[in-house]
């Protein structure tokens, strides 16, 4: 029983907003920061994809530099530097200091980031585990700004400890972030080397030096060019909700409703949006004067009109040619397959899957499959098993192409599977985001995707296991040439060495209308 | 290549701050609404929650009342009723309409809410896909509040669209939510008629009414008392890290060291003080006057002092007693077996696990055991397999306790494990709430627990087996004792029925001292 009761208005004293960064500061498992091992990796990932993003978007080769130095016991310094377009002098601290602060949130258009709490959300741990402020030195190519910040976290915003400008005779331009942190550090699986060597693959066109504490690695550029930039896009109206609906209503520039739907939305031209209006029998009036119940009825008529799928021109997928380099750069294998789908749609959200296969080789033939995930080119390390990529390969049916697969397991055999995910809004399962939620759509076109590259990939299995067959056959049918070389000697008088080069001529042909019987098209998907 | 390079000031341009509604409104998956099913049940599962906190602290005996009625495709009406002590008028928009605001975030002290996102993030959900407002009828016992309101998803703030007050004769306390929603409904596994009746088992003392489109439940109060008020307590000086050291020395009022460290965290008495000062080298000075080293010099000597674990009464465990009663009604077996933990901590929080085993009785004998998870007293539904708790009870070791099991499995037998974890800070693995992160310190005391209750179960079947295994026996025997007869008959040329009384009597008597072969203990556990 309670001693005292407690009243409402005892309850109304306590109650009071809590910041987004003291939900993080408490949380910080949600952003990746569960052990120390893990905390080093995702330090390095949010700085990483930064510099990635902003050098792609100036339209700039990026030049990344990571040092990670043991300073302690589990105490890091952790420098990433890129050759960036920088930041402005006013925007550093909040681009550091404040989450849930950014230029991509609202922007439908593939890139790493989005949320805006990835790299504050590095810095609040590093100040949560040292106590320390984080420095920031940025340039655009005019003078050179060196901030230390830390973030106040009741409040979410930075707090400027030091602010000072250097001449730039150089016009370097950049960010170059430092910074202590708990952290522990691993090489292999899930480690800063395995998560770097990824991303060299799946961005060959950026050149990563990498100073860890067992030495340099230099991930070199191996595509001159940057791919060709992603363009930004509206909504398509099947993906947009009632309650956005009616959100757009109230703030759109549009005088009346063939505007807001043709210029608020993609896809929706004059001939859809009279369609529509007509569907939801509401006359073209002022967008802001719509009724609950109108704005209802127009949003299902949206649903029922037939409109083309969202432009695709906003994703930047790797391609077929580059996830085969990759792969082929860092995999020893002896067979490569890539397949890029036409873009899908979920939620309104253009989306598109590709995929890599490696196989054979100097591949291990006993063990399960690896899987390389990606998501807008970002290397995915944790969470393997709650991730739509994993759902869709235990989902595909590896046994059709001449894989073993046991229950609900990933196949086994010497086989690197690289799944990408390329789209303007991925769906983590974590503001960490290293697992991509299960949604039906993404599922299916992941298995349509492994299909078809499953598909390719059992042609030349398939007719590599025959010629091995063949081989075997003849190399029995060779041992037994000399034995037999002798019946025939005794049987026919002929010379056995001529009896001899005769049988060996046969099982030599033999092989060669062994991969004659192969089809045209194995043989084209072989000869690849 | 881009048409265009963006220059910082471009992005600059772009750069805005996010508001936390925008954010989950945009990742509502991580709140648990990623499908009209789901969504259902964590709109009702918000509620019920907030209404069994709320009765809680008042020292109320909760009455909690769920209507969902379907008013549409895939479209819920959905309405839960308390007799809590109400929301003050002035805080009920906050308390609905603003996410990340309440009175429990900050407080060390076992409750089922502590973000302050739940109950606003299924408004904003219910705004999202119906555009309509919520509403809420609120008396703390003096007039009746009627709120309509909207979340204002840009600037996180509540929008009031009416507010009504009316007389209140009857003095009627508490709080009703009335919203509408995309839902989709569902019953048996993961469902809210499920999730009130687990409800039902981790909180007796709650009377739970529920209406639902296949008619009406209700689930009556079994403990007439309320639980044990848990207390709130100061934290752990072992569980605070540096950064937030640095903070709580920032924010004091105490104005030297020895009253900070005494005043403002649980266990440290005078002596441990002058111990931790003496170790850090640092005199008794002010608190703000600390420099960055000898913060780190404290913080470093407060783990070499040995300190109290912190207090536990902050813990509301539902004991031994409540859990058998609990599984008793729910679940149709022979034999049960509860176990309460002594606290533990970790990161400086305490906690306890607690085990309930069902066993045997109408329990399927072949399927695998069922999993009933609870983080204080909450039922968790989803994400099963990302739960410490399915870690823990895959970990241990069930052929020790009389059951099959393979490999990474639950076992398998007629068995439901009950699973509570109970803490001032449930490290849930999303904001969603329906998984604890694996924590070391957390799996190694659920598997402490489950061997405990493991232990005690094996004794039980161990006993029943071999008193199975004599009835049969005993069966074997009688079933020969005629022919036995008639044979000693010819013998003995003693009389048959007198032969088989004899033999009957030797036949129960051996069944008997089957029994009395148990040792003590294995006969005082069974007769529990």
């Amino acid at each position: 029983m309670p001693e005292r009761v407690v009243t409402a208005e005892d309850l109304a004293e306590k109650m009071r907003e809590v910041s987004v960064a003291e939900f993080f500061e408490k949380n910080r498992h949600l952003l990746g920061y569960e052990n120390p091992t893990k905390s080093l990796l995702t330090i390095v990932k949010e700085a990483v994809d930064n510099s990635l993003d902003a050098t792609n978007e100036a339209g700039i080769v990026p030049d990344i530099k990571i040092v990670l130095k043991e300073i302690g016991v589990d105490r890091f310094k952790i420098t990433v530097e890129d050759n960036g377009p920088g930041i402005i002098e006013d925007k550093i601290p909040f681009a550091f200091g404040k989450l849930l602060y950014g230029s991509k949130f609202h922007r439908l258009r593939q890139s790493r980031g989005t949320q805006g709490i990835g790299i504050s959300g590095a810095i609040l741990y590093s100040q949560l585990t040292t106590g320390k402020p984080v420095k920031i030195t940025s340039s655009t190519g005019k003078s050179v700004h060196i901030i230390e910040l830390l973030i106040d976290v009741v409040k979410n915003t930075p707090k400027v400890v030091s602010h000072n400008e250097e001449k730039n005779p150089g016009k370097w331009h950049g960010i170059k972030i430092e910074m202590e942190a708990e952290g522990r550090y691993i090489e292999g699986k899930q480690s800063v080397p395995e998560f770097l060597k990824q991303t060299a693959i799946s961005n060959p066109y950026a050149k990563i030096i990498y100073e860890g504490p067992n030495g340099k690695v230099t991930f070199d550029r191996v595509v001159k060019e940057l791919p060709i930039q992603p363009k930004e896009i509206k909504p398509h109206p099947y993906g947009v909700e009632l309650g956005i609906l009616r959100r757009m209503e109230a703030d759109t520039q549009a005088r009346n409703l063939m505007g807001f739907l043709t210029t608020e939305f993609s896809r929706v031209g004059r001939a859809s949006a009279e369609q529509i209006l007509r569907l939801a029998k509401i006359e073209n009036k002022k967008p802001k004067e719509l009724t609950h119940e109108e704005s209802e009825r127009l949003h299902k008529a949206i649903q029922m009109v037939k409109l083309v799928a969202p432009p695709t021109d906003c994703l930047s997928p790797m391609g077929e040619k580059i996830i085969e380099e990759g792969l082929k750069k860092e995999v020893e294998a002896e067979y490569f397959v890539a397949v890029t789908r036409p873009p899908a749609v979920y939620r309104g959200n253009p989306f598109e899957i590709e995929i890599g296969l490696a196989y054979g080789g100097k591949l291990p033939p006993d063990q399960t499959a690896q899987l390389l995930r990606f998501a807008n080119r970002v290397p995915l390390l944790y969470h393997q098993s709650d991730c739509a990529t994993t759902e869709a390969t235990i989902d595909t049916d590896w046994k059709r192409y001449e894989f073993q697969q046991s229950g609900s397991q990933l196949p086994q055999g010497p086989l690197v599977i690289l799944i990408h995910f390329a789209s303007v809004w991925v769906p983590y399962t974590s503001e960490g985001k290293q697992a991509i939620a299960n949604y039906p759509e993404i599922i299916k076109e992941i298995k349509l995707a492994l299909q078809e590259a499953g598909r390719r990939l059992s042609i030349y299995i398939r007719q590599r296991n025959k010629r091995r067959d063949a081989q075997l056959r003849r190399e029995l049918f060779e041992k037994y040439i000399p034995e037999l070389a002798e019946s025939l000697e005794k049987l026919t008088d002929e010379n056995r060495k001529k009896i001899i080069e005769g049988l060996e001529k046969i099982s030599k042909k033999g092989v060669k209308d062994g991969k004659e019987t192969g089809n045209e098209e194995e043989s084209e998907a072989a000869g690849k």
